[in-house]
């Protein structure tokens, strides 16, 4: 793993590694805000609160009596590729390897929720981890916050996942022991980790996770807004070559990669070996599963020596593609242009 | 005046020159983001729009056909008194006098809005400006934005007034030509000036000044959350003594000064003249008027030469006292708490 940050932890893989579907859990990227709680699994409770009928609270031994699911989900840290952008900016300089895709084991919120008795007027659940600290720059709240975030009660009804197997074994520290969210096809900022508290609100959530952070400018009739970064739209990365890595001329390299969207379905990967002036069709890996990546490939016949600038491009079923320049209403998020991968054949 | 910021103009009242009921336009403080827009009052029109069945638009002849009210309304900068701050914190550095008392005249937003049909989900009212620019500083929208603001649609229907005249006088291009908005009891950044187009909308609006400016961390159940600055909590100033002016022992001098609070009305004004200690109740003027400062004075018997800390604060009809101290959730506004002047009496 590439450190980013060592106290708290801010881990990714090193993404030329990519060699599966699936992201073995010690290659899987590390995203702590503040230091990662030692939680003690017989007095941790989930608590389940707001806007309902019946507070809750549940142990770890109650959640695992309730019916389990197991879904397969691509997390991306909505900050992934920040080192791409040019000028340079805040934030933790993330290459490529701050996504992975894990099979999660555990109970649905929505079945938490259904025993709840959710008011009709709720339109948000947050999800608060326990994890905790001050906030440095301004503009920030006083005093120590949780980290939080929330989802519409839609989503939260619909596939949102409360964790607590990360590839079949019980979540690590780092992975948010002993439970975490997991938000299908969303920014990874959703999966709150540690999770401490569901609380169903009938307000918006203006948490400063959702706000200040982890927000983007929404163009609107009435001028940009400030909304919480929420779906990732399509992109595909290209694992091999790595940036700046040496090729042979005459050979056949195999390029490789993965490709991911929420909410839709990876339909084309194509990718360009001349800075997108002309792209080929990649080959995508069979049985597309919602909300996972796709793995993809394509045969590159290299050329006569000379610098090279890869990119992959992705296409979804809405119809979207990638874009070859950043739009910069992601400020320092959503970093989902096609990233130019610069080699050199010898 | 006294000049805080040329370029655009922000200039306040010498407070200690407060002198009547009524601020002078010419003395009444001004409060820019960008430069102030020359307007050609022929061309120019209110655009009503969003979340209604009948969009219009306005010509500054319409509007002074359709009926008018005059009200007395006191507005403060949510940022005055910010010198008093320690540490010293971003923004303009106000000291009293962002703060005046002012007849305006016009049209209430209610008339409006009671003939656009304004849609039943309708939840706030959008205050867009003229004057537009771009922001220097992150968390920032790419691109000029407009200045502008919302209300609830309950205090857009209750009083919001949409003023073409202040004090008897078109407004003038610093204070709004050819029409603002006063937004009674809030703090000054409700009151959009330069008013271009008043928006319905459905949703919470999360404009940069509603969100990134202007708002403060209100503290609730599920932590901290980002809300837009409004009602101006009870506050009393003192006009004289100013702060460091040298006082006469054994005289008898006029402590003066006004108080006031937004949805509320002020019933005692104190002062203290040792750094609250003690306290003496201060002589208010008669007839209070809602949403209009109150004057006040205290005659002070000057005891023997030394340095002494004058304190003045309010109380108001909700019951809520000035507090002694800073509560920091204000951040950088809100500094309603009793601000110590320090003179000394020789």
């Amino acid at each position: 793993m590439i450190t980013r940050e060592k106290q708290p932890p801010n881990l990714e893989m090193p993404f030329g590694t990519l060699d599966g579907f699936i992201t073995p859990t010690e290659r899987f990227y590390v995203r702590c805000h503040f230091p990662v709680p030692r939680i003690d699994e017989k007095t941790w409770r989930l608590r389940v609160e707001g806007s309902i009928g019946r507070p809750a609270q549940f142990s770890l031994v109650d959640l695992r009596e309730l019916p389990s699911e197991t879904i397969t989900t691509t997390i991306e840290c909505a900050g992934n590729s920040r080192v791409f952008l040019v000028p340079k900016v805040k934030g933790v300089q993330w290459e490529l390897g701050a996504v992975g895709n894990a099979r999660w084991t555990g109970v649905r919120l929505r079945h938490f929720l259904e025993q709840a008795q959710v008011r009709p007027e709720a339109r948000e659940v947050i999800l608060e981890g326990t994890d905790k600290g001050t906030i440095a720059e301004p503009p920030r709240p006083a005093g120590e916050i949780h980290f939080a975030r929330s989802v519409p009660i839609g989503k939260a009804m619909d596939d949102v996942m409360l964790a607590y197997e990360m590839n079949g074994q019980p979540l690590t520290p780092s992975h948010g022991f002993p439970l975490r969210a997991v938000v299908p096809g969303w920014y990874g900022m959703a999966s709150t980790k540690w999770l401490q508290r569901i609380i169903v609100s009938d307000q918006p959530f203006n948490g400063y996770y959702q706000t200040v952070d982890y927000a983007y400018w929404q163009r609107g009739d009435s001028g940009p807004t400030l909304a919480p970064l929420s779906e990732m739209p399509p992109k595909a990365q290209i694992a091999r070559p790595e940036p700046g890595e040496v090729i042979a001329a005459g050979s056949n390299y195999l390029i490789n990669g993965a490709a991911w969207v929420g909410e839709a379905e990876i339909v084309k990967v194509e990718v360009s070996i001349d800075r997108g002036k002309t792209w080929r069709e990649a080959k995508l890996d069979d049985n597309p599963q919602k909300n996972a990546w796709r793995l993809w490939r394509m045969e590159w016949e290299t050329p006569v020596a000379g610098s090279y600038t890869l990119m992959a491009r992705a296409t979804d079923s809405r119809g979207r593609i990638q874009a070859l320049e950043r739009n910069g209403d992601g400020g320092t998020y959503m970093i989902d242009h096609c990233l130019p991968i610069e080699v050199e054949v010898r």
